[in-house]
């Protein structure tokens, strides 16, 4: 099997050791690593078809993104600044509804698996509609995901008739269950408060029976918790689901900004798993989840970027540094989080909320070569005390100069490999002209030109 | 005098009307903008010496960093997610202290000159020691600034004997006073409990003597003004430094975490400017500023990163964002902070907050010529439905293509005009090295390599 040496780095492993390796390598053979180490043996240099150096820069493993929803990149910029009603019933569900079709979700997800190849993520855990397009792109592009068939009982892009809705995910995971080996399906009903207990509790069974992972937003705003307690005899929306019986080890809780210790309580003691998504609860005002507390309380957390409309970006990057942050200034404590923590959110802590701890997550013998090369050869990258820090609190999205997954290269030297990102951008353009057209008020929406345009010329 | 055109952009002027011009250009002769807008005439096409396509990227005013210590880039990730006093005492003062030399801070400070002109920012507001150093480097680099020798009642880095702290800050501004049209002296006097009220009172009548800025930093910790209350008969810090005389309109009040009502109407009514730094006010865990309540009360405010050692970086465009976000999240309203302002804080806010409202912080006829380009060809920047929006929350500082000041390009294409990067991040690793040998702890630190050493190599 052809060996791929990545020398010349410091090795930030996450491993439970969380050992950093001054001057390490990662070699690669099949798809998965078989060393990591700090002193290269001659036989395996001789051994690699392939070498990379990283030129002192930092080998880690590839970030996990543990929710979002790809398509709406779509929608990023669409309507920001706004009140959560008027920017979901004027623009966020109108858009959904009118301008989502298969060709559209292709586009609009090839987008975002550039941005989050180029920023350094190599598995998402996504959740929408037309799912099926949204798993043969994230297949065809490289990543490594959890890809989720919406659920919602009111008509949705690709099921119109809301009767069918989990019925409908049961057959996108039938037809992915055993096709990728780095694509594996899900189902993923979008609330307590969209769907019905009968909704939450058939898919919760589909999902139990074909062995998928469960996914549900839960306990994001005030107003959903005041809700589900007028509605649910004073049941937080944490202990409704448990009353459902929907929460256990393959069921991930997307948000709990407003999860009480008793609900932290109850996650745990079912093993579920929650995703934390600083920005998108920054942006929509939806308050900051107690982490350190849900940390304490042994859950297991994943971090993630959620839809662009909430965010803007797929950048897990500035997500860590705002995930230790915003942490330490609510408790008015700066040990609150520290950037260990923080990396291990973003990497086997996403992989082990969706079931993939044991394949991704850290640079480990026999673990898949889900990898990234981060530059430090950037004025805000020097001097270098302390990698890890550097990673969370310096390093930018732009740092990242190698992407691997699986054992392939998906980003070489800043750039995509198989991916015309010219193209990629030109395709979704004709798609924002009709959102921009039919919505109004928003401005029309500016193509991207081709690259290599903006040069400087000698006007005589 | 040679005309200089940028053409093919989005300008966003920060105009008093906001104006956005879809396709607009921006000319320039004679360091100053001659003209800005949509339609370019043939005559002044014609005219122009050098012409750049802005590629469809957005063309905006230069950023301000109203509140930084640019040599602590040397301090960069030396000592992270520690309990504030220990951070102070055991790494930042004595490393301060034992490090810090003439030739440390030219190092340091062209490191933080190539950091921001790289994110574009254009103008800065430092304050520090050694600072006739750091005012030549920003000059040497071309960036416009406002440099304040900072005076504390301990022995400081090139001020031993405390004694005369003030009497240094005056010759330092004397020296600076009409010698350099980019870069402005002031006098910094650390804070209300590390300067004696004598000092305080003798470093503002300086100040106002030689018609410099005075700046200080206040309130930025809830322990500070339970100190100062103590100290001066329940005063809060902004209210004794009113009752010492300090207050005017050339008074710049930095951080201001923990100011109440009252103390924002003193500032009004002085007509003194405050600057927000979210990001160190939230990784120092010191709180969340009352910035609404600030533009409420109708204070001037900036925004700045802080010294690198407490954000880690100098990177507006990560400011700005989480400026939004915080803000949305602490008043749980997402219309708390608009797009728009915080980008009005992070451009003209800044260069009023600083004297310089006249001469930068907007595109207008007449304004000193402090622009940048931002490339809009990225994955995280499509689509474009709003330019604004677009800068704020989704465009990173690497988006940044051109950076111009005083009507001279220090940034093409991505790269820096002036500066030989690899020079400017080989120089700080010597200073950084004895930093780390010293304080323990920290790793070794890790020279960055040259660029170019990683490639693809077949190992046979």
């Amino acid at each position: 099997m052809a060996v791929t040496l990545i020398r010349n780095g410091i090795v930030i492993t996450v491993n439970d050791a969380f050992d950093v390796i001054e001057d390490g390598f990662v070699a690669v053979a099949g798809g998965r690593i078989t060393a990591v180490g700090a002193h290269l043996p001659p036989e395996l240099e001789r051994a690699a078809a392939v070498q990379v150096d990283a030129g002192g820069g930092i080998i880690m493993p590839g970030l996990v993104n543990a929710h979002t929803h790809l398509p709406m990149v779509l929608f990023r910029g669409l309507a920001d600044d706004l009140p959560l009603d008027r920017w979901l019933n004027e623009f966020i569900f109108p858009a959904e509804q009118k301008f989502l079709s298969p060709s559209c979700v292709r586009a609009a997800t090839r987008l975002a698996c550039a941005e989050m190849l180029l920023s350094g993520t190599t598995t998402c855990c996504d959740g929408y509609f037309f799912e099926d397009q949204v798993a043969e792109v994230l297949r065809d592009c490289g990543l490594r995901a959890v890809a989720a068939q919406g659920v919602i009982d009111f008509p949705a892009p690709g099921v119109p008739d809301a009767a069918q809705n989990v019925g409908h995910a049961v057959e996108f995971v039938e037809k992915w269950r055993a096709r990728c080996a780095t694509v594996r399906p899900s189902i993923f009903c979008h609330s307590a408060y969209t769907c019905s207990a009968r909704t939450l509790t058939a898919a919760k069974q589909a999902a139990r029976r074909l062995g998928v992972l469960f996914q549900i937003h839960v306990a994001e705003t005030a107003a959903e918790v005041a809700q589900i307690r007028q509605q649910q005899g004073g049941l937080s929306p944490v202990a409704y689901l448990d009353r459902l019986e929907l929460l256990d080890a393959d069921t991930l809780l997307v948000h709990g900004v407003w999860m009480a210790a008793a609900d932290m309580q109850t996650v745990a003691r079912r093993r579920a798993a929650v995703v934390h998504c600083p920005h998108s609860n920054m942006k929509l005002a939806s308050g900051i989840a107690p982490l350190p507390a849900m940390l304490e309380a042994g859950l297991k957390v994943g971090l993630g970027t959620d839809g662009c409309a909430s965010n803007n970006t797929l950048d897990l990057f500035s997500e860590m540094d705002t995930t230790a942050k915003v942490h330490k200034v609510k408790s008015l404590d700066p040990t609150a989080m520290d950037a260990a923590g923080v990396l291990k959110l973003a990497t086997i802590g996403g992989a082990r909320c969706l079931g993939l701890g044991d394949e991704t997550g850290s640079l480990e013998v026999g673990k898949a070569a889900d990898l990234v090369v981060v530059d430090t050869r950037r004025p805000h990258m020097v001097p270098l005390y302390d990698a890890v820090s550097q990673v969370v609190y310096a390093a930018k999205a732009s740092d990242v100069r190698y992407v691997m997954v699986a054992g392939e290269f998906r980003v070489r030297d800043g750039r995509l490999t198989d991916m015309d990102l010219d193209c990629v951008l030109q395709d979704v353009v004709p798609f924002a002209r009709s959102v921009a057209g039919e919505l109004g008020g928003a401005a029309a929406v500016c193509a991207p030109q081709q690259a290599g345009k903006a040069v400087f010329r000698s006007g005589r």
